[in-house]
């Protein structure tokens, strides 16, 4: 098998991990023995250090700059020493957010620019992007509403409201942007319709390769 | 009084601390009624969590892109937080390491190139340079001893012997490239010499503004 690289994108409570798992039961089903299952920002040791500085609710004072920043870090080590090594040796990854988040997230929601953060990002990336892109859409306030009943938000999630409807409103106008890479599902349906949708596209990339 | 950036730079062991104190007592009794001093990576709350990262001796699988990203991210919190305010409110600011460390550690020593470097920190500057860069020039095996005799050394003094030799000589290239702003003195002179050395650049700089 060729390596394959999946992300999983969309708000905050649109079922990203849920997703992740039963599209990783799929892909062991079919053909891929060995399927890698990462998280941004996290995934390795020093990459996990970073997400505590990211995810600290104590840093309100954080720059905008440095955010994007820490960001890119964290992913440069995860591709360095995770993705890549799993991509060469012929597996599938599966990574729970990735570059776009940062382009969302840092590039429209908070004003940086998604050009700038792309290419910020493509010094950490070496050249490593996502094969396919699935972009769960969901209306900001469900999303939020799911993360708030499960645990105590993180920094990004205590973020304003205003913020949480930019980045779901800037996950759309990004996949409109790159129809090729990021397809976007309706994450208002149920599991396994949302499954179902994936698989769909999972399997016409396979089957194009 | 206008705002002045100086920063100090050059090999572990090569007396920046020193100096920049004495510097900073010349500069309170020469007109700045304020001079803040600073260091990196660290300065604010984040960019010292960034830092206990960056040296922490256990990360050896730390890769040179998650390196530099992480100086520039720490960077980034000092300039929003600390050196941008204090410009301008007309203070002086002198920082122990700033944007050049980059430039040699990782853009020269580490092999991603000083360009890319520069690029990636314009990110994290918001425009802020130094106005005038201060480089004590030591041989890497003389500083090298003197950091190894004051404390256990961290990550980025445990490098090989090789590594501290390119950055010495990545210093000594890279004043070469901007003479205009960064001056080099001899760290091998005694340290009121040296201190001598600095006053004389500095009051030039504000004897031209």
């Amino acid at each position: 098998m060729k390596g394959i690289f999946l992300t999983m994108e969309g708000p905050d409570g649109s079922g990203k991990t849920t997703q992740i798992l039963k599209l990783k039961e799929h892909l062991m089903q079919h053909g891929y023995d060995e399927v890698v299952v990462t998280r941004e920002p996290g995934g390795t040791v020093i990459s996990e250090a970073v997400r505590g500085i990211l995810l600290n609710r104590e840093y309100a004072e954080m720059d905008d700059h440095t955010e994007a920043l820490l960001y890119a870090a964290a992913r440069a080590q995860l591709v360095a020493q995770v993705i890549k090594p799993a991509l060469d040796a012929g597996k599938a990854v599966i990574s729970d957010r990735f570059v776009d988040s940062s382009a969302v997230y840092q590039g429209m929601a908070r004003g940086l620019g998604v050009e700038k953060i792309y290419e910020l990002n493509g010094f950490a990336m070496q050249g490593i992007w996502p094969d396919l892109t699935i972009h769960l859409d969901l209306p900001a306030e469900v999303g939020l509403a799911r993360a708030k009943s499960r645990a105590e938000l993180d920094r990004m999630e205590a973020q304003s409201t205003a913020f949480h409807e930019k980045v779901a409103q800037g996950y759309r106008d990004l996949a409109a942007l790159a129809p090729e890479r990021i397809v976007t599902i309706d994450a208002t349906q149920d599991i396994d319709a949302i499954h179902a949708a994936i698989v769909d596209k999972v399997e016409k990339l396979l089957a194009a390769r």
